[in-house]
């Protein structure tokens, strides 16, 4: 099982380096019937393209989607999707120069080691821009999803040591902010931080949040497809991705069992529970609350700043990675993070539809 | 892709249920020429066996592996390892009356919704005896890993809001407490605050760490199946773990990139890492530094403490959960993160061999 | 991937060694709720089991088929269902000589070469009694599909040069002669054959046909993982089998176009084929009419008529194989053949149902 | 898993229709360091392609690969290989007529069954151009057999009833006539035969043949994936293919034991084989033979002389199927045969090495 294949029903297999032709994905199991057109994939890429602000790197990519199969009049035909991005702005004499060192945070090493070799030019396949090919997936997998009322929100939680107040958390302010954040406030002493951070050619980490509503109980697979299991591999998947947690994540540690269990109770006439500690899955199944999870993004390996590392004549030098660099990855990340979220739940989704004979049963006899 | 097989190579499929004949666990894809035998797996086993002092369930699970297959005069053959543990101390009346209700953070609800009903004796497929066969095909992954001198060892690094001090680790010290903590007074004050968890009747969570040492550069799958993204998933994966984090983790989020970057060094000849923020993973593969991860494990959510939940009535009612029950899950849960940690490194290993046509080449021309 | 896991949905792992403590199997994604019990399996068990005639071994294998999970007041729960039957009556001492020679025809030699030693108890894992948990899980898949109102016949068509006359097919008679031949004539005439072989210490092979009824349009995947194609990956995967076709299979290469396609035509205001020459498939998917294929087995290879071949020594001997041997293998994977079909059956129908999104969106509107 | 992956370590993944954009695949798991390029690919792609001669469609398919990733300098990066070929011919007027109607022999009703609509020009997904992505993939895996000593060649064994004289069978020959046949006078007959077939404007079958040499013994995975188990499957993914047998196949079913079995012999001091009646496996796994199967290929179902069928208002009509149809597919299937051959020994080989732990610990004892 070579890696670039993600999701059994869902399932998406992503290509493409930083500086070859294009980079793109082919998504098969799509059910058939689905509107989709390239608008629907494109409002996606926009969000995670660079140039837009200060904070994210100056390069102009200006990412169009091209879908080449699998939709006819309108629809998908339940064949692959395959769809593409040209890589039209690379200049590869950029990149030369890393070609002779490896770059301290970066897989230069160990690709090297692990293939004898490796396409240095920007990255080459551990480049953000492979993320292209999830995201576009994702906002196929969103839109899916959005046929059965479940939702996806993703945003900053923290950049460097700035969090976001959750007393004062405002979903309409994510889009109003160049950093994602749902607080105003927050919003503008990272931008400080941030700006502090540029001018020392450093850069910051962050922490990013994401929601899932409208999903209800059942969703995941006992034992090793759980929910939450799916969703940490999808994430930890993502490049510069540390850490991940689920509900109360890492609180819950430190918490007492009568804190942190959530009682059942009834409302409106249906189970549901007094409090959400669990994030939302139970056992690895969805329980009807609010999906919750966050993910620790570290800092923008690439700095201007002086460091030192080894170049391939096993000499110790110091190196200054200059170029066009994200002083932080969070903001563009956020909707990789949605889109990783909405191919595991549309997987896990489709999976739990044969758990169930009466199910079965009453599904074929409506349909034949 | 139902849920109960995990890994590519070496791939593993656990059954069972707490009261049902027996649990068990088959193994496909472990090479042939493993010198193995049932001792092997009864150590890993008698590592999360409880009852072995007040901290853990004083139920008596007088666990033996007995091998069915896959095993001809001391070594493995190649073929698929069958192996099981019978149920032999399955008491089902302590568990008749959780049929009625939704225990608080169990997974009863969410199977039910699932399934349409729940084997409820003692939690049926979710319980922890589930992960014997984990455990077990985790003792043989070890010993293949230890070949090729990888080593794994996983231990308590807090329970409640009790750490182990990093200034005074001491691994000898692991398997002296009954809390498998690397620091004696940790392990003594938290005893302190288990005793009084349990004189009220409540639990408390904590975090486990693990260390893999030896593991050379370049294991690990680019993109979705990266050694952190697999390593994630194996760990939620388990019942009761929250989160996720490799190196620094979540710390990195607030860190600057000048201070989490890991400079190259040529040390002995070889190149090495200055320091060791990434916990051994960029890029996603193995980068020869030690494999360090942490995981959060929440309180055990059976407590006698008195809740309320809801009944199959949909009526909401009071519960106390009395029977036997851990008061920590997290010293039992050592050794099932060291056993999924194994089987990750395992089965990424074996997928590595096919990396490079150099090394192809070489082999086949060597073996044939 | 090593290969004793077979499909995605409906999954099944097969273990064990003919000489071993057990033969087994865990099938995994066994929908929930599906009434089950040890005497559904064993009716399947008992059609494979030998001695039960002169033309099968003598050996008695009283095989009971023992379940050990997923199943909870005799319904199946969704989790893996692990069942055995015990190695009772094995003689390793029948066996032994075989240790130090290539058996002809037998996968000694490519079990040596690929693993480096085996167990030669016999066949170890090549052995017949691998199919066990094949027939085992096959019977569990075919009462699933019963509930649908899909069946499975499977039949001998050929013992030799003996064939059934396909104008006197007679269903009734299959279970009344010790070849499983639909037509008394044929079977009468292939014992006689037999008989000659039995007298000259040879084997004979045969034809398999299994015709499968009830089956809806549209099952099987596009591409890769049509119906026949799964069909034939699945028959194939049983020792002794040699060829796979199905409809007019390797007589419509001979055919002209005008009289190999089967025209479509209205029959009771539904849509149908004038003719049947596909076997039920089109483009991969079923076509609603039955699904019909053949299998080719080959002779019996262990025989007692005097061969010659090489020992581990690499010297050419005469070997005679003793022992207790079918002298014709086709009767008793009659029911191999049924099963397989049975379980590539349902994987491919639990898959169907995530083809189309409207079907989802009525699925998922009925049951929340 | 839907259907348009084949493989688990040699991976790919088809898509494209007949008349949409593009067609083309994505390989992963494609080893580093294989020198590739376009024109690798383009040498099996003119063998596919269509116009070359009076018997295949006259339609024009310029088709150039493409290569969009996986390469460097030169050599494979161990990263997907995605290559497209452009759909430039189309004209989508030649089939808007289809759109109303089911072809006999055609997937038109089944998809319709399946997915509820379908991409009727040119067959879409269904149409021979989807094996565009399988030769272009089969070309690489073809050369990385060939670094292995590994040959794959595949032939016209026969086309309607006239077939390959086995005795004159000569190799040189089948590049010389325009059926690929290893034999010039039964080309020359075959030819006879189309040129009726034609006239009548109807269309015939025939059979291929593959043989692969080179092939080392141990090769596939016992039980489910045995090398003769996933050929099987790989040819009767191919459309129109009705039929699979290796080594006497069909024949062996008429055969005694005692002329079937092929006794192990002696041979310049390895251990051979007498005979081939094997046709190279044993147990599933190659035993050092050459692998010889037969795949039976359904005449063309587009056929320009009248054949009733039904429409979608449920009307029986008669209908003529004109437009530019191949009066038989065998000789263009030859190198789809072959390409799949090739992906199916090269996915099993890179799977084997993984087999026994002595090779394992010689492998990274030499890489490390």
């Amino acid at each position: 099982m070579p890696g670039s294949t993600y999701g059994n029903r869902f399932k998406i297999t992503t290509w493409g380096e930083s500086h070859g032709k294009a980079v793109g994905v082919v998504i098969d199991g799509c059910p058939a019937g689905l509107p989709l057109c390239e608008e629907d994939i494109q409002k996606f890429l926009d969000r995670r393209k660079p140039g837009q602000n200060k904070y994210a790197t100056p390069r102009r990519e200006d990412d169009q989607a091209e879908i080449l199969s699998g939709i006819f009049q309108g629809q998908t035909t339940g064949t692959p999707i395959s769809l593409l991005v040209w890589n039209k702005t690379a200049r590869s004499q950029d990149y030369s120069k890393i070609a002779s060192y490896y770059r301290p945070g970066h897989a230069d090493y160990t690709f090297d080691e692990k293939y004898g070799f490796r396409d240095y030019r920007g990255g080459g396949r551990t480049s953000g821009r492979e993320t292209i090919g999830r995201v576009a997936a994702g906002a196929i997998a969103s839109k899916l999803l959005e046929q059965l009322g479940i939702r996806l929100c993703a945003y900053t939680k923290s950049i460097g040591n700035v969090s976001v107040d959750e007393k004062h958390m405002d979903f309409d302010e994510i889009s109003k902010n160049p950093l994602y954040m749902p607080d105003h406030d927050a919003a503008v002493r990272a931008q400080v931080l941030l700006d502090g951070a540029m001018a020392r050619k450093d850069s910051v980490g962050g922490i990013i949040e994401c929601q899932i509503t409208g999903l209800f109980p059942g969703i995941g697979e006992p034992v090793f497809d759980k929910l939450d299991a799916c969703l940490a591999r999808a994430m930890l998947s993502i490049g510069a991705v540390k850490g991940f947690e689920i509900g109360e994540g890492f609180r819950a540690a430190g918490m007492f069992g009568s804190e942190n269990n959530d009682g059942f109770i009834v409302k409106n006439g249906e189970i549901a529970k007094r409090t959400n500690h669990s994030g939302g899955v139970l056992g690895g199944l969805s329980d009807g609350a609010p999906v919750i999870f966050r993910v620790a993004v570290k800092p923008t390996p690439s700095i201007a700043a002086s460091q030192t590392t080894v170049n391939k004549n096993m000499e110790e030098i110091p190196i200054e990675i200059t170029g066009r660099h994200d002083p932080v990855i969070v903001p563009r990340a956020v909707v990789v993070v949605e889109a990783m979220a909405a191919l595991t739940v549309a997987d896990l989704l489709l999976e739990n539809m044969s758990a169930r004979l009466d199910r079965i049963l009453d599904f074929y006899s409506r349909n034949l």
